[in-house]
Order: C-alpha cells, then sequence, then structure tokens
C-alpha cells in the first residue's frame, strides 16, 4: 500500500462578515487530496482535507516543505505496523522532519489540512465512518449517537442591526438549534448590551446563548464585560482577551463566576497545555476549543486529548472550534463535549452534510464511509474541481 | 514617499550539518527588497532583508497575504507623522490587517524577513547606519562601540570527530572570538560530555563555552546534563527543552545554577512575555534569545525590550539568535547583551560585514547606512541576483 498522488489548491472561503478583529473577504483556505494505490468500484480510495478558517491557504507550506517530506517517504515508513493501513503518527513524523520545536502558527494549519485527508483515507480503507474507527481505537467503543452542537454565527457586517441579528437567531432555532453563538467586541459595550439583549429577547434565556470576543479585549475591558454580562448567566465568554495572555483569563477567572471558552488560536499541545497550566481555567465549567484542522490535524488532537485528562480535565469540556465534518465525527467518537457548526458561513465549507438533522440543539453522526465529506454536495464538488484526479 | 517596487526570492543556505533535532540540508530563507520613489546617485534608495535560519523560506506567505496588503495600503498610511520617512510600526499594521492573533509561527518569520527590509531601507533615507538611527530613538543617544558576540557553531556533521571540533573552536579563537558555542543533545550525555571536555581542551575555561540542547531534551534529561555539566561552570545552556514548556525551564532554574538562555522559537511578544512569566529565569544570570528576523522583526522586538524592562530584567540580558548585522546593529545601538555570529555557515547569509573585525570576542558595528548589507560583498550579490532592481 502506497500513497499514488497528493494535490493541493487553494479554495477561496470568503465572505462579507467580521469579527472583532479580522474581516474574512479575503479568506482562503487549503484543500488537499491524498491518492491510495488502493482501488475500490473501478476508482483509488482518496482521502479529502482542508484546513479551517481564519487562518489562510498554507499553499507554500504545504508544496515547498510538507509534501516533498512526504513523496520521498519510503512507502513502509508511513503504514501501521501489519502495513494493513496508513498511520497517520507516522505521517506526521514523515512531514514534520527538520521542523524545529516552537512557533506553531501557519505549519500546524498546512499539517492540520493534510492530516484531515489523511484520516479520512485511513477511515475509507477501513471501510467505516470516522467517528466510528475512532470510538474503536480511542473511546472503548463507545460513542455518541447525538452531538451538542451550536452554529458560529452573529457576525458583523455591513448595515446589520438588531433585527437582522435577531432574525439570524430566529433562523437558526428554526432549523433545529438550541445554543447559538454571537460576536461581541467589534462594536462599544453599550451597543454589544443591547445586542447581546435582542438576541435574548428571541431565545430566551442566556444559557442558550454564548458571546465571542476573539481576543480583542485587554484584561479591563474583558473584566468591564464580565461584570455587565453575569447576570445573563450566559453558555460562555469566549475568546476573552489574547489567545497567548494565561495570565489575564486566570485573572478573568477569579472574577468572573460564568463559563470561560477559549483554545481556537492555540495550534499544539505545549500551547494547549500551557493554557491548563497557567490560565486559571476551571474544569467543573470551562471550555477547551482546539481545532484539529488549524493544529497539526486529529493526529496532534488526540495528544490533546490525553494531556488534557493526565491533567485532571473531562474530555467533555473539549468543543472544537472549526465547525467542519470532522469535528463532528470527533466529538461523536471520542466522546467529547460538542462541535461548533456553521450552517450560513464559510460555504461550501462550512457545516455539515447535506442530510444531518439538527434537533434540540445536536446533530447525529452520518454512516458515510471516512469523514463523510461525500455527502456534503456542494463543498465536495468544490473540492473535486480543486483536486480531484 | 512611497514604496515603487517589493520583490521577494528564496535563497538556499544549504549547509551538511545538523544541531540535536534538524539538518539543514535543505535550509532556505526569504529574501525581501523594499524600493522607494526616492532617487540618490540615480538609483532609488532600496532596503533589503531576510529571515534568519532554522525556519525556512516564506514565499506562500509573503506573496499571498503581506505584500498585497502593502501593494494596497495608501501610501500616506506607510509614513511618520511629518512624512519624511517610513514608519515601521504602521507598515507592520498594514500586512497584518486582518490576521488573528496567537499562532505565531512562520507568519511571524515572514514579517521577520520583511521588517528588516522596512529597518534598512528607514535607516538608508535617514542616511545613517541602523545602530546610530536606534541609538538616537531608542536609547537616549547611547550606543556600544564594542558588541559580544560569539560564533554559533559546534554543529554535528558526518565524519566530524573531537579532533575536526576542537579544530573548529581553535579557529574560532584565531579569528579574535573569545566565547564559543557548540551543539549537546545529538549525540549520548557520555559522548557529549566528551565533546565538552574536548573543547575546553582548546578554549581553557568553562566560563567561554556555550552549550546548545535546541530543546531536546525532557525535565530529567536536562537535569542530568545539568548536574554533569555543573562543575564546568558553562557561559550557558541553551534551549534545555522545549521552548514553550515553561514549567521544565522553571523546574531546571530551580536546581541548575548556571545560566539557562532560551528564546530563538518564540516569535512574538506574548510568547517571551509568557516565557519570563512562567519560565522561572533569573533576571541576574539568564538570557534571552528572541531573534528580530524570526519574530515580527526589530518592530516586535521593540516591543519586548520595553516588556522585558518593564517586566524588571535589564536589557543587557538579551543577545538575539541569528548571526546577522540586523542583529550586531541592535545590539550596538539599544544596548543589548551581545549577538550571536555566524563566521562559517549560513553562508552566504550568516556573519557580519567584511570589514568587521573580532577582537577579544567583541564586534564593532560598522559605518555603512542602513544595515551594512553591501558591505558583506559575496552576501550582498547574491541578494541582487535574487531581488536586484
Amino acid at each position: 500500500m502506497r500513497i499514488a498522488d497528493i494535490r493541493e489548491a487553494t479554495a477561496s472561503i470568503r465572505s462579507d462578515i467580521r469579527n472583532a478583529v479580522v474581516d474574512f473577504s479575503q479568506m482562503t483556505i487549503s484543500v488537499v487530496a491524498i491518492e491510495s494505490d488502493v482501488m475500490r468500484g473501478g476508482r483509488p480510495v482518496t482521502g479529502y482535507g482542508f484546513n479551517s478558517n481564519g487562518r489562510y491557504a498554507q499553499g507554500g507550506i504545504l508544496r515547498e516543505r510538507l509534501l516533498p517530506r512526504l513523496r520521498d517517504a519510503a512507502p513502509a515508513d508511513l503504514l501501521d505496523d501489519d502495513g494493513g493501513n496508513f498511520d497517520p503518527f507516522r505521517i506526521r513524523a514523515a512531514v514534520m522532519r527538520n521542523e524545529k520545536p516552537g512557533g506553531h502558527g501557519d505549519r500546524a494549519v498546512a499539517v492540520g489540512a493534510l492530516d484531515m485527508a489523511v484520516w479520512d483515507l485511513v477511515a475509507k480503507l477501513a471501510d467505516v465512518p470516522l467517528w466510528r474507527l475512532l470510538s474503536e481505537r480511542y473511546n472503548d467503543g463507545a460513542a455518541d449517537e447525538r452531538v451538542l452542537v451550536y452554529p458560529g454565527g452573529g457576525y458583523y457586517y455591513p448595515g446589520k442591526g438588531l433585527q437582522k441579528l435577531q432574525d439570524e437567531m430566529r433562523s437558526y432555532r428554526d432549523r433545529g438549534y438550541r445554543v447559538v453563538k454571537m460576536k461581541i467586541g467589534g462594536a462599544s459595550m453599550t451597543d454589544d448590551l443591547a445586542r447581546i439583549e435582542a438576541v435574548l429577547g428571541v431565545i430566551g434565556q442566556g444559557g442558550d446563548l454564548a458571546v465571542d470576543a476573539n481576543g480583542r479585549f485587554d484584561l479591563s475591558t474583558a473584566l468591564a464585560y464580565g461584570e455587565a454580562m453575569a447576570p445573563f448567566g450566559l453558555f460562555w465568554f469566549e475568546e476573552p482577551g489574547d489567545p497567548l495572555d494565561f495570565a489575564l483569563h486566570a485573572d478573568l477567572a477569579a472574577e468572573y463566576d460564568g463559563a470561560l471558552a477559549t483554545g481556537e488560536n492555540l495550534f499544539s499541545l505545549p500551547d494547549a497545555r500551557n493554557l491548563l497550566r497557567h490560565g486559571g481555567l476551571r474544569p467543573d465549567r470551562d471550555w477547551l476549543q482546539v481545532d484539529p484542522a488549524l493544529c497539526y490535524g486529529l493526529t496532534e488532537y488526540l495528544e490533546i486529548v490525553a494531556m488534557v485528562e493526565a491533567m485532571g480535565w473531562s474530555r467533555r469540556r473539549l468543543i472544537p472550534h472549526g465547525g467542519h465534518q470532522l469535528a463532528l465525527a470527533m466529538a461523536a467518537g471520542l466522546g467529547l463535549g460538542g462541535s461548533e457548526s456553521y450552517p450560513g458561513v464559510f460555504q461550501p465549507f462550512g457545516g455539515f452534510a447535506d442530510d444531518t438533522v439538527i434537533e434540540d440543539g445536536h446533530a447525529r453522526p452520518g454512516t458515510h464511509p471516512g469523514i463523510g465529506l461525500e455527502a456534503k454536495a456542494e463543498m465536495f464538488a468544490e473540492i473535486q474541481r480543486l483536486v480531484g484526479a
């Protein structure tokens, strides 16, 4: 068994939306196809992957560093012990050869796109949905039939008033979501509080609303928002400050009793470990949102799950950022706390398979082999156009 | 005043050497030229820059994200208040538009290459050496006439025995260096200790020898090396463990009385601040090696100097990694602790200007306008070949 071909391309996921720190009008992602030499139904079994939104395509790193190393590796070095399937850990080691430690940024994003394709391929070769493969290998055969999901929405965009924000939240409720999320920090605190109250007017209770500052606040601003929002009893207060300012998180957690969530901009096991060591987060209420499609992939994420548990946390406190099918499969198969979802943005890559039903804020994992990317028709057509054989 | 043209290219700095974690046989860097519309002697005033070794060229990020933003910026937004020169802080803000916080890796390296060209251009437009401009703007007019320098050497390479290692160290002494550095962690501890003793046989005392593990060790190995090396009284023990494992550094610092040094793989102000907050380093003896040509440039480095001082450290504890002329100019003009040097490796980019004399382990900054890259003939010819007009 060997890799027959690897293809990569850049896709646009441009959206006229912004959060507190960036707009997404130029946003791109990398798409990767890994074609094996195993033929089924007259076609090679092929895995597909892409990185999450927010950190751009990584074609340079893929073409100049990662893919040449993968092509140069001895085929046997990429397989598991009995040679029956590819080994994602060995593939990661091959593509990370001669990379220095530290500096986990764009490189982690590039590996994340590649690693998604590897796991899609591995599950397809095993002819099972990825969530089932993960359940058997890493969760003693247990899996969740229903996964908590919430839409990553409530963005700022030109001309969007309270009415349109309410309409957006109503549309999520109509689609079956219960917990919803909105951006804060891109307006004044007065305006943001009015936006929060407008949304609460639609969804009823603060326990169903998460707010996301995208790392915008300094400590005093985060404390002021925390104090003002405390009476709402929000689902969580996400990325209050710079993702690497662990002391800020510790100081905020000492004052704000509600749940905090962060981690989408931590791209490695050492960075995530530092958050738990130094960030003052509380295992009984806070959430870790490390995104496998930004942080060297599911492969690194499995090591992060082990680290989190070794530090006394439950894996139920993990809800991956990204809103992609990989995160849904991981949440179901590994027994995580849930998964973000993007029903309306970052199209065609945001969101789950076309046949995924959202009921009472939960989604069921599908039965498609691999990650099930083929079951999201518009996205898969774009993937085929970009990196099809 | 405006930017007339920006050019970038990839240069090879391949070397048949390795440290404890990577080999440099495929190593590349990005080279950047920023051409202004100011003409002098019939030619446009142009700044040149490149990133440091170890983290590869960043052409993808430069071409796809940073340079389009710089080309799209309004010219006036890139100038200082009176319009008399470019403002590196405003240029950094322009190229970092729509970039999320956290994830400081390859992006920081790409900005580092670009930022070096910006500062070279700013000093050339002011018609002064960069060290003098830095002295006037950020050091109350003070500057060091002599800068502590040490060669980043003692690498592993095929067939290199103790004799060749000793010859290498003897050659540094013959060139005027006093403190020298060697790699450890790429062999057994027994072999490494024999290598250290062989080098001490040439240079005399441990206080003139730094050792560098390139982040290879876990805590128990770092402690074992520390205990074994303590009697030598080394100049420093560099990158004992993963650069982001701050707790490891704190535990080692509690046991090892000698000086520690780290920071070349921390690429931002928040990462460097975390090292000081959580790494247990001692302001009276330890060293910070953040590299401007990897960490968003001298622009971010100036903010790091301010942060370091605000946390009670002296800027004399800062010795930038990288062995390039920018670091030498910064050390002289800002009054840092010194600069690494690469007299023999990473050619033609390693090392200082051709007329730089090393005496008693110190180098004098030159009188060439800008960084003085033109005064390193072989390197500048390569820069001209790659990104000349």
